[in-house]
């Protein structure tokens, strides 16, 4: 016999990083390998890129539309970049979720974190740090997909936002892909390993033995 | 260029479970695969058992050499068990181990790790489970190194130690050895990734960089 333990509700995990670093990467790879996790679909103002899905990849939203949303407080956090697009995550969707036993994977920015953690003190801060400034530079430039002032900007902001890392829970160094993936594992293991409900799971079954002896 | 971080001190480790779950097996495959990992060898009374050796397995100690160690304060847990044998951690062992980076495995009971657990609040305290009492009772008679009367003392000793697991950091179920191993190799990341020490190490080498360009 084969202690059967279910997970009650999902983990909320933000990673956190400079653009570049390889959040959505290591996020894709979590998916692939846990059935039980999901990304948190953000809703945004910005235009719609090639290859991006309605529902997938964002909510794409008009400005007026955001604004009303904000004014609903229907979003778990959210921000406004360079004083221009709105990103935001939407609450329902996330509790939703984790009360269904998934896990939610938040890929947010470090003010939206701070607030996420305000209001989730469960939740898991992740930082994904890059292995050096210069390699973060190298991935951001061949990306592609941004001018090269757009990303000497995310470079400045990456810059900045280090000095928020003291505020997360664990820091992941993406150097390695397989290594990165294989520490946000560790980090969302430990954490089932340790949680009451799995402790009372394991000791309920056990003591249910014990008296049936 | 890849970040170089470097370990400060060792992590405490206390692994409880049930004579026969399997700690010894666990602890031994985390040595094999870590060479910053040790087993803190403790002091014993009892009788040395064949293929055993002084200082590998235990200290084997006579009653009034043992007694003078804990007048000594020399222990960092001892107990007795059955009214008879003593065993006892040596502090200074475990000291200079974590001291020198090497995380050190305890092989204690329950009474023990809650004494460990009060001198040394950041020791990571893993119960290991079995499958079932079931299961436990047929390693225990199969590992026949035990008189009868002993395995049922021991397995009666089991059912009083489920209630202590609250006060344990994590559980770990034993049923698939490789997955109990990879499980308390998760712990020993997570808390890695989330120690103060690892953070400031990132963030010290990434600030570094930025400051020089």
């Amino acid at each position: 016999m084969s202690l059967d333990i279910k997970k009650e509700r999902g983990y909320l995990v933000v990673l956190s990083g400079p653009s570049g670093v390889g959040k959505g990467t290591i996020g894709a790879k979590m998916l692939e390998a846990h059935s039980d996790m999901c990304f948190s679909v953000s809703a945004t103002t910005r235009e719609i890129r090639e290859g991006e899905k309605e529902g997938v990849n964002y909510f794409y939203k008009t400005k007026e539309e955001f604004e009303q949303m904000i004014a609903n407080g229907e979003f778990l956090e959210y921000m406004q970049v360079f004083g221009k697009n709105y990103y935001g995550t939407p609450r329902g969707f996330v509790e939703e979720k984790l009360a269904g036993g998934m896990s939610v994977l938040l890929d947010i920015d470090v003010q939206g974190a701070m607030v996420v953690k305000k209001n989730y003190p469960d939740a898991l801060l992740i930082f994904i740090a890059p292995p050096s400034l210069e390699e973060l530079y190298r991935r951001l430039v061949g990306r592609g997909t941004e001018t090269l002032e757009a990303v000497e900007r995310r470079f400045a902001q990456a810059k900045t936002e280090f000095t928020y890392v003291n505020n997360y829970d664990f820091v992941v160094v993406n150097d390695d892909l397989a290594v990165a993936v294989q520490d946000v594992e560790a980090i969302l293991r430990a954490r089932e390993l340790s949680s009451e409900s799995y402790k009372e799971q394991v000791f309920g079954l056990l003591n249910k033995e014990a008296q049936e002896n």
